[in-house]
């Protein structure tokens, strides 16, 4: 799982359960060569801890932020990992590795873990709504990952916003990412340190120079009652636009995962709010609203799925899921 | 098909083309079984002018405003034909016509008709709107009609949009029925009449005694400047909407039909710029919005369509449309 400069690598097993796990970080300026290259050392280093060798890798499967061409295992215009664009990664991690490799969107990669081990599990319709730096969901319909015409299904971040203005990355205004995403989050809460009493907040400030989204929650949690207030309104925006893709999609399951999620119950909750209020009552009657349940780990579990669905036959893949 | 006060009723042939046609008004008050009686009568008529005994029905397919419960074939809760709710439709056709009857969502139909022999022949991704009192979408995901988990997918009349305070007839506030669907252009249009100068429209409301969104399309198309800024302002709230499910939901093709599309070319103007405007490049670069192909018929195939496929293999079905 590839972050924008850090990537989780594992060892996961025949059921996608992860035996042998580590992380790095990683320059911005690095080419995907040398970070392909370092997770290979990793993965090798991983396999003789557990008394393995390379040989023994049946397939490699990644999940990268940004919009994914599926087919070329390419990533297309990313906002983040822009010296990735076009990369053929999928082609360089297979002569690496020496074995097939498949690399997707980082959101789709996650609803594939959720779906094999998490709480997806045998879910027809859903949605696993990643919330950090970007936001963006991961579309499961009639049990299988859905992808759209071009590959850019579940692009949530960039839903507008009706009458907002704020110019975001992508050159629209009013996204949901130039509003709740992370940064949009720690900008937030610097310019509310220079105009409010937020103790919380302006301590955190001092500590680390600046705000990011998990500042944010660790104030809120602490109760700083402007650190709450960001978190609430966040929740309010990703709730309105969840709203709509509710009242279109009908899934009877949304998972809510990602960093920015970690801020809690008060995000969950706001997020909640909106969402009840705003979608058709028939569309919310037994919609299910909550946490990621694998975590931190839906991103592995999703790419050794993402693996597996390929060296397998899919229907037998769908049963052992169902 | 059923609408609020009619119902077209057509005799297909097995490749779902309508034979011979009619259509009925009935009064809001008449009962279901009254209905179903008199289309019964129709439908007899229609056989026996072309030769045919009712023994030669294979089933009978129906499309109704409102949500649908598609297995028990029922409405439920629907905002018009309030005295349809919860009765057996289905059931009742079956009953009557002596074969199997299905009953689904008039657009759902209306998607399945444009899928077999309209625009939507052959496209793996797309949605089918309705604009009229109503306004609805239906879903083809994968080649297959995608009903939800609740079976009311595709309801983007009841998307909010934001910052709007209008209160619509579901009980929310903002929903895009409530502000672009044909009782609101109406409304907007009797209104504007009063405040500015829009001959077109006062001839009209002379003559009719009130005015309807084909009041506005037709005022519109004679050059009343009021009449065609109603009707682009309607085009854009449904394009707002649009782009928001399409930045989900990415499909490569949106066909516009009902009562209020044929406002015509300056609507779709509009839905398109806005569309154009607010999704994402990568989901509209090969994205088509166009009119229904099928016009009026679209619900009339359909509803062949979904007894064709529960009579033949669903798979054989999806290779003729294919």
């Amino acid at each position: 799982d590839l972050g924008a400069t850090s990537l989780d690598v594992g060892i996961c097993n025949l059921d996608a359960k992860p035996v042998a796990v580590d992380s790095i970080e990683f320059d911005e300026a690095a080419s995907p060569r040398q970070v392909i290259e370092s997770a290979y050392q990793i993965a090798t280093g991983l396999l003789n801890g557990i008394g393995l060798t390379s040989s023994k890798i049946r397939g490699v499967g990644l999940g990268v932020p940004g919009p994914v061409q599926f087919s070329t295992g390419t990533l297309v215009a990313p906002a983040i990992l822009r010296g990735w664009d076009k990369y053929p990664i999928s082609t360089a991690l297979k002569e690496r590795f020496g074995c097939p490799a498949y690399v997707d969107n980082d959101v789709n990669v996650m609803a594939l873990g959720e779906q094999w081990a998490g709480g997806g599990k045998g879910v027809q319709n859903f949605m696993f709504v990643k919330l950090g730096t970007g936001i963006g969901a991961g579309i499961v319909c009639e049990g299988k990952l859905y992808r759209g015409s071009q590959g850019c299904a579940g692009d949530i971040g960039h839903i507008v916003i009706d009458g907002c203005d704020v110019v975001c990355a992508c050159g629209k205004r009013g996204c949901l990412e130039a509003l709740a995403g992370g940064p949009a989050i720690g900008r937030r809460a610097e310019a509310e340190v220079k105009q409010r009493s937020t103790p919380v907040l302006s301590t955190l400030l001092k500590e680390h120079g600046r705000l990011t989204a998990k500042d944010v929650g660790l104030a809120a949690l602490r109760g700083d009652p402007v650190a709450a207030e960001i978190i609430k309104d966040t929740g309010c925006l990703i709730g309105r636009v969840l709203a709509k893709t509710i009242d279109f999609f009908n899934p009877s399951l949304i998972l809510i995962g990602g960093g920015v999620a970690k801020a809690g119950d008060l995000l969950l909750a706001s997020i909640r709010e909106l969402v009840y209020q705003q979608s058709l009552p028939l569309a919310t009657g037994d919609l299910i609203v909550q946490p990621s349940a694998l975590g931190d780990r839906a991103g592995m579990v999703g790419a050794a799925v993402l693996v597996l669905e390929k060296l397998y036959d899919a229907r037998t893949v769908a049963q052992v899921i169902a």
